[in-house]
């Protein structure tokens, strides 16, 4: 199998300034490993948990913000979609489109995304099983467009928890998408800070590392200079200064499981 | 407490003279036992498991045949919306708006159908305790809209599979909305037909039963005529025909649940 | 069907003193009502979270003072039994033997209790589906001896926190034995004190209702004079001053649903 | 960190033969790679899902055939204790005494088991949260005996379906008893045969992986010349003979996972 391909960045887009600088970072912490690194921000949280949080810069600024990204450093960008509407604009300034997880059953978004052309990342719902997940590739690819990636971030576990079944990874790899692991959003305990969700950031890591050990193709990690600062998934980011010692672990476990025996 | 109201119908609109058929029926079922009626269809399933699904009739000619429903039987009509601009349209034509389960945490959507003014009733994700309905509720009421109505359809257990905790009807009620149980959809096997959901038609009424002992505002049932040719969700919706011996009981049960003891 | 049976009665034995009183007055709400009785409680809680917890008064004391309960009252005593060799000893002196819901699976203890030829009440454990009853029931048929109740007292739901699925009701029914429903253990929360389980004792109605509508032979709740003082499920427990208006309600429920309709 | 030990062999000792040879391949494969082997297997299986199946050679002829085995090959043996008269003979032959999972809360189980002052390793019910197991090693622990092992082998999850959470490993690993992972059990599919459990024996490698890379202290694996004719747990077993393969890379995972950075 190929090396891991790190996707990372702030949650949300919050200035071009702070966009550049956490890529920069990230852009030198990946090189020094030799990970392939796609930065990932959003310019709109549409669903957050209650309404007096932020929602985001707006797709306008962010779009730009993220083409200086991808131009200053020459990385791939990824940001998510929420309307169809969006697709084909959205498409022309970043790599990879992403369906948020709530929506991965909305067939017009599936299609118009699709029909870009650009990669997909879909998250698995958290009310989908991972043999679900042929469907939702099914309705992309029937675009003609067969440049999906299935990500796994938790599934509903009782209330206000997720759990990861490890099972589910080559589950989802039985189509031959690219199976990504979103450590970050995996440990959100969604609602539990009643009007927001809450996370276990110190579980980040372990749950990434048992990901790799399985095998994926991606590893999706949502990181920030300041967490208990940011503007939104505050709980669950990992600081970006922690973010070296880890991913040289994280790609000892992946070169190890990617070798042959 | 008021007596439940009935929110039925098939699940999608099929053709003027079938809609029109299913309101005369169900009209005369509800009216000799002294029951309030919704009639509820679907002009457009919008996420469906699988791409080889039918998607419905369509929103134009979907909103014509609801209004000839609700001007020749004068009763009320509920369809549910899916995108943001839909819904000024849509409550033209319509007494509620429902918000789908997956869509419930997508605020523009919230905030779009709160603006009509129009009763919205919006569906629990299954991926949502019955306490984070609450910060749901409070998108939609900031738009000045208080006409909210807030239904139980079944939480993610384990995979493939639904769970309705009854607990969660009082939880939901704290907030002073009217709570509808929505019986077929709980039933429901998420994917459970491979591509397509399947469902326990025979649990509908044994659930209903349960929620009207608890306490419910309304009563959402999909029914149809000859439910295992019906293009969608037929394996849990309950048969046109078996209804009034199911109202009937159901008419009792509320009965005696709202008189004092 | 035959009209609703209580099993009520404080989870551990205290004193004769205790048990006693409590008899009478769940005796007297039951005559008064037209509701059968069928007194429980226990001389030993074998599997207390924490070893701080109190095991109760022991099988021989115990024993005695419910032997002195049924003698008093002329009414039925249910106690639970933990290993094979107690069995047959309990079954001198109670009526219906209960088998604890983490030992619904452990064969020896089964058979030992269907040897005696008491009724035996099966909880189902937490981590079964209700169709795998028909195993446990088996193997204590095997006796010969078919007096056997299931009871649902809630299933596994995340962490902490047990649920009621309503299905389970009928699907437990199919085997022909009577099906019990315990409200008061089914709205504990598992190791959710810490040391000790707590409990939603305001939710015990609420499933009652549901489970009486839904349809069973039997209910089953814990009840104390002061609950929080209890020395065992305090947080689950009903006051014994709340029980006449509830059993009227749960009475009223019970006659609509084995009317026939 | 040391290095994993497994802890292996088959579900039931089905002859002296059969162990021996069994232990003589395991040894063999172990010593190769330098992991610690001890030898696990069942006298009895108290709690099979049906009447039906087989229960075991019983306890005076397994104590027998453990006792030969470690004699034999100078391993330490485990098995398990259903009884607590059981403990003190049991614990004279063997070395490890296993409480098993549904069994994991009974009290005086836990206490004639420490008192043995052999090895403990309980296994985390299906039922209770990770956290929760502290409370179950303090009853252990009471009896002055603090030779413990903690072990996930699965959360219920849904109806028939076991889930691990990878959090788990570290929760567990607080009070500071080393950790066992059961890989073949935590695939199992509790009643997915109807009058037997199921199992995803090609699973059972992945998760093994997953939860060395988290970093546990001993790996659980059930296997068996030939499991498809194994008289329980089948499903879920290893093939004996593709265990060297398996090993060789659970190994490498160790080693990388307990090496500093």
């Amino acid at each position: 199998g190929q090396p891991f391909v790190l996707i990372a960045g702030p949650c949300q887009i919050e200035s071009a300034t702070h966009a550049l600088e956490t890529a920069a970072a990230l852009k030198e912490q990946c090189e020094s490993l030799g990970i392939g690194l796609i930065y990932k921000s959003s310019y709109d949280k549409a669903n957050r948990t209650s309404l007096n949080s932020q929602r985001g810069i707006g797709l306008r600024d962010g779009l730009d913000i993220l083409a200086r990204v991808r131009e200053t450093y020459g990385i791939p960008v990824l940001t998510d979609v929420h309307a169809p509407e969006q697709c084909a604009q959205v498409a022309q300034a970043v790599d990879v489109l992403q369906i948020p997880a709530f929506l991965c059953r909305q067939t017009d978004l599936l299609i118009a995304a699709g029909e870009t052309g650009a990669v997909i990342n879909v998250k698995k719902g958290q009310f989908l099983a991972p043999w679900d997940m042929t469907h939702v590739a099914a309705k992309i690819a029937a675009t003609g467009n067969r440049n999906i990636m299935l990500c796994e971030r938790g599934t509903s576990f009782g209330y206000n928890t997720l759990v990861n079944d490890m099972r589910g990874l080559p589950i989802m790899a039985r189509d031959g998408y690219p199976v990504v692991f979103d450590a970050t959003h995996s440990v959100q305990q969604p609602g539990g800070l009643g009007g927001a969700s809450g996370g276990q950031r110190e579980f980040a890591p372990v749950v990434a590392r048992a990901a790799l050990a399985v095998g994926v193709a991606a590893l999706f990690i949502e990181t920030h200079q300041d967490p208990d600062h940011a503007p939104s998934d505050g709980p669950n980011m990992l600081p970006l200064a922690d973010m070296p010692v880890l991913l040289r672990r994280f790609k000892q476990i992946d070169d190890l499981i990617k070798s042959t025996i």
